[in-house]
């Protein structure tokens, strides 16, 4: 479900780690090269790219492209080279930096990664920031914001798709039960959202649907400028449909007046390798352009080529 | 710092199997036996003997275990023959299911436990339990019992030794400002104590008490009779001084009237492999009497003989 292209042959990682060293070299940088080589090679041949590049020059390649590059290419250069553990850790500590308007990726790295992937992103975090996710979060954040996050970012989820029908019922209810009292910080509320294993809170969803008529973010929408309830709403879509959720941040991005280039980079670099294909399919559906036309009409320049080279061209 | 012996030749799985098997047949039960064989083999060889006693007996070997004892001898033979995270996720799951009285035995394995081993805990818990451990503990606990024990079973804390002194100073301050305040459940105290990692929390506590003139679980006994602060203050020795802590409440287990079988099993099963030789210092530096002596003058039968083949007999 991956939207990158990885040539049949690849060079050696010798090669290519020279090469990206002569697109460094002389006047001007040759970013086409850079793209031509990181954009087609995936997680795994960029982590052994970093590490040869590192040993042959004794230089990060990170710190590389950062003195060569700049702006919104620079950043989504610099996301994409990242393995994905560091790279969600590199943008959960950006955002506790960034304060409350930053919230909502944290709440995005939280409920759209499986477990074991948020606890590769903890691990990454420990090493390169020599101390936790969580401790930044429960720091940085406040109010009903840190009640929400904290346990969002550091929960464990089971993965088994065994589902308590029972429980099901009972938490659907007592979801109810509070939004009808406007208590959407309620301590259970939280609880349930940042706790139960995915199919469960599936379950629990589901069964508030056929209970009581609407979806639960329809629900969610009392009040629609209140940040805390986009926030919620955004962490359950996040949880139980993460491609919608992807699709609609994409959407959003793009329609912006201006674009949301941070926002465009990080979905972008984030899911080219994992579910980009579908996520594709469900912008379309939903607008009446592909992706990647979008992207193309919102764009330009390198940054442009990168973003294309990272969620393919749809033939015509 | 393991307590236990094991032989220089150790027999091949399958005779301590076979002799397993042997020590359950006929008229009664061969608890020397069964001794012998479980209480001199470490946690790996263990864990291949209850492998290969399933796959040889067609039957779980604690299960065999379960039929044949009773009794306080039968629930130290389960504890010990468990692989230590399983038997960490049993524990856990124990205390949710009990309720309140035993919030202290959660408060235990969240705090004395390494991130490490912890998590590893929390993968058992889903293997076992198809659920996750905070899931229950979340579940099951209520009021600031909740709010201080889910965040803490949750925690993946950061284990390197890096220690940030001027945030050691504000939040030693933090502390005692709320202690003078009598807020003992407020919401940065609580994130201190659950998120900060150890080299943190002891240099934050350093802190207190040369600034503030005493040890913080001296300030935290304004009401020795307060159950939210003894869990708070156990907390807190489990996370900085866990030989201290564990030489507490195997003292207070022996010493009670009766004995507290439950706390002394625990702990005898999962300190010795672990730091059970330190533990056994400090109690007889701090008590009259070895620990061992202390367990034989107050324990019988075959109870008493498993116990003190873990943690081992002091000549004197």
């Amino acid at each position: 479900m991956s939207t990158i292209t990885v040539p049949a042959e690849v060079p050696p990682v010798s090669d290519d780690v020279e090469q990206l060293h002569k697109a460094f070299e002389g006047w001007g940088t040759n970013e086409g090269l850079i793209i031509e080589i990181l954009a087609h090679r995936n997680a795994d041949q960029r982590k052994l790219i970093r590490h040869t590049y590192a040993e042959t020059y004794k230089e990060d390649l990170l710190k590389a492209l950062e003195k060569e590059l700049t702006s919104d290419f620079e950043r989504i250069i610099l996301l994409w080279t990242l393995d994905p553990p560091e790279r969600d850790a590199f943008l959960a500590n950006e955002a506790t930096k960034k304060g409350a308007k930053s919230n909502h990726i944290l709440a995005e790295i939280a409920s759209t990664r499986s477990s074991q992937d948020l606890l590769l992103a903890k691990k990454a975090y420990h090493l390169r920031y020599q101390k936790s996710m969580e401790e930044d979060v429960a720091h940085t954040t406040t109010g009903d914001f840190r009640k929400l996050l904290w346990p969002l970012v550091t929960s464990y989820r089971y993965e088994g798709d065994e589902v308590d029908m029972s429980l099901a019922k009972t938490e659907a209810k007592l979801l109810h039960d509070k939004i009808t009292e406007k208590c959407y910080n309620d301590d259970d509320f939280i609880r349930i959202i940042t706790t139960r294993s995915k199919p469960q809170i599936n379950a629990t969803l589901n069964h508030y649907k056929n209970e009581f008529g609407q979806d639960i973010n329809k629900d969610l929408k009392a009040d629609p400028k209140d940040e805390f309830l986009a926030i919620l709403r955004a962490t359950i879509k996040g949880l139980t449909y993460p491609v919608k959720y992807f699709e609609k941040r994409l959407r959003l991005a793009i329609e912006k007046t201006g674009t949301d280039e941070s926002a465009l980079s990080r979905i972008v670099a984030t899911r080219a390798e994992f579910d980009m294909k579908i996520i594709k399919e469900e912008y379309k559906k939903r607008s009446s352009v592909s992706l990647d036309q979008a992207i193309a009409k919102d764009t330009r320049g390198d940054y442009e080529d990168m973003l294309l080279a990272l969620v393919g061209t749809t033939e015509s």
